[in-house]
């Protein structure tokens, strides 16, 4: 059968007001996604009548399944249930295994039972009820014209705990849902426009039930595949087949798949290798090693990093020569080099890299703009620096230096692309 | 006049498919919210030219402001920019501005400019340029029936930047939009709940047109004061008059107002004093020196950092003595003392200060459980320490450490509130 199509609608002023994320809507999606359902439309309203009721009758238009999340506590604001109401024309009755829920939920943590309180286990008469363990606000469950309605509380986990043990598999059992699967390819050290220049054949070939998307960040881009059919085992097997074919062309910048990330790849590599790292930070101020150390068991292989800000630190700690600062400046390819060479011997790696140059936004000069960035690379059998162009935006600068950087450290040493194989 | 209405509609597959939180959508309402519109609606829809029409069309209906993101980098995916002008009525032609700034942003890298990067220089005929300085991608503005459309690129810091630098403040001129005035007072280094009790008096005696919100962060609170009226000058003065009641009972847990942020403060601080400072890291991994150096204009103050993952760096680097390692562990007292001493001594600075414990997940034993961390401070009249016990969350152990720390610097170097006075 067709894909069905959802529509998740969150009810919530704090949302409109920007005060928290929508957290809500990425984990109904992924779940969705997960069997095969083809979510078309998230929709944040507000606790207003006529704004359920319009984005209802939306819905319901377009799509064969709606959550609602939000809108189902005792307070005067909370309406969705009466408009539930209104929009399928049918009225409240007090559910009886709702009040039973409720009043023992009470009854338990020995708190006296308010006539509000009792006001939610009133459901619309064409509701199906599904028991909330995790607080008071029922789940319900509505079929109407073919198309399922669901509302759920709010609250992140109580909707979670409901999606997982009910809604999900319910749906499943409604619809014969095909199966959607994705697959990330995960990209560093090339650009958008040339990926999709290197590949524009085998994109232009993919057959119609995969998508790609371009999906770029500092340096990196992910590719991902979506590939959408009956047969989970085959469109499974028709994405392997499309990755196998396009690898070639582009395996020298593909550092992992899916949730793999770069920093945590390369420092894994390395301590599979038993080498040890170090990195001498002048524009990156920290960010490097932060890049490494945010993982656990980065100790491994990371022994420590010296961020060299002023230009005595570089002398006395690293080793550059005043000579060379004095007249190539710290921003320079012999600086860099000297610095790379001068944290492996100081902290006694196999491998030291370090950054200096321009972050910005300030420091350019005519002939050093902002974002000019020498990066330097030493181990036992070289030393070597590579220059950098960049943006005029700090953040952006340090954030790019840093994955640049790392992929060099995997480029040199030999990382194997047949370890990360496709499963 | 009437608040002006306004709509967000995010263009992507990756929210839909619950790969990203639709962090844009809390950003933009946010800065909405500031200058008094109201967001009735977000709405999240797919590179899809029926699926963004319709939006448009549902959008215009309801709404006087309607701003889009996404869909428009150069690759086959993007329909954004065809689909405007399907719904305006227009066509795309080149805009040589446009196209100016995307050819300097290759040359400027040195990367050749491909045929689709120049179609991202082609705007529909109606639209207003805005220039994006992060990116290639432009910004648009779009005036039609008296409504406002805005399409931005959806990569966050690029629509961040033109919402700042183009878009609120040109909504703030094309409506004359109600005066909300948002005051932000600061705090670090004590819970919501200790602040909530201190400033429980004054909080119940705020004028109606004035509210508070806590805003808790890895450690500090952030106490938000948003005043509504029609006189703007007499609500920023009621706003003011309630700052000048509070801060006497909390000012020594404000770092600043606003957008002071934490290691800026400190940072100017230390180098209004002619101070010098140097961090030695092991637990902070390099976090704590990127606080500092991710503002520019940090090497006025900060000198370097070490970042001391392995023993023999606390040793060779630092001097911390081998038996005190040994004895004591470097989760220690003594070694975080030391630690703070050393990089004071072999950096040759004012101060130094030195984080050292178990950020987890893993490493903590009976004894020393995750979120044992001991910090160290040194000047040339103390070498002291302390602990922190922390949670169990490696990335909230490293921030929280990280902006404890900065805070004693501050609360050590006599810190004077009178500098950061309201205006």
């Amino acid at each position: 059968m067709q894909t069905p199509l959802a529509e998740i609608i969150n009810i919530g002023d704090e949302i409109l007001y920007g005060q928290i994320t929508n957290t809500n809507a990425q984990g109904m999606s992924e779940a969705l996604n997960k069997i095969g359902v083809n979510v078309v439309r998230h929709t944040v309203i507000n606790d207003d009548e006529n704004a359920i009721l319009k984005a209802l009758e939306e819905a319901e238009k377009r799509c064969d399944i709606i959550l609602l999340t939000g809108g189902l506590g005792p307070t005067k604001d909370d309406i969705t249930k009466k408009t539930l109401c209104k929009f399928f024309g049918t009225e409240l009755v007090m559910n009886e295994e709702a009040l039973a829920h409720v009043s023992a939920f009470f009854s338990k943590r020995k708190i006296e039972m308010l006539e509000i309180n009792k006001w939610q286990a009133a459901l619309p008469s064409n509701a199906t009820y599904i028991k909330n363990s995790k607080g008071t606000a029922p789940g319900m469950w509505f079929e109407h014209n073919g198309k399922v309605f669901v509302s759920m509380p709010g609250v992140p986990y109580e909707m979670k705990h409901l999606m997982e043990y009910y809604v999900v598999p319910h749906l499943q059992n409604f619809f014969q849902t095909p199966h959607i699967v994705h697959k990330m390819i995960k990209t560093v050290g090339v650009g958008e426009s040339y990926l999709a220049d290197k590949i524009e054949t085998w994109e232009d070939n993919l057959p119609p039930h995969i998508r790609l998307a371009y999906l770029p960040s500092f340096g990196m881009v992910r590719l991902r595949l979506t590939g959408i059919g009956d047969d989970v085992v085959q469109v499974e097997k028709d994405i392997e087949a499309e990755v196998k074919k396009v690898l070639p062309t582009i395996h020298k910048s593909v550092y992992g798949f899916d949730d793999d990330e770069l920093p945590f790849v390369v420092g894994r590599m390395l301590a599979n290798q038993g080498k040890t790292l170090a990195t001498a930070e002048s524009c990156t101020g920290g960010f490097l090693a932060y890049s490494f150390t945010q993982y656990a068991g980065s100790s491994d292989f990371f022994t420590g990093s010296v961020v060299a800000y002023s230009n005595e630190v570089k002398m006395k700690v690293l080793g550059v020569e005043a000579e060379t600062l004095e007249k190539q400046g710290a921003v320079s390819e012999e600086t860099v080099l000297q610095m790379a060479a001068g944290v492996r011997k100081a902290l006694g790696t196999d491998i030291g890299v370090a950054t200096s140059g321009i972050a910005g936004p300030g420091g350019g000069t005519e002939t050093k703009p902002v974002g000019t960035i020498w990066v330097g690379y030493s181990d036992a059998e070289q030393t070597v620096a590579t220059l950098y162009q960049l943006t005029e935006d700090r953040m952006v600068n340090i954030r790019v230096t840093s994955n640049l950087l790392i992929d060099w450290i995997r480029r040199k040493n030999g990382y194997n692309l047949k370890k990360l194989q496709v499963e």
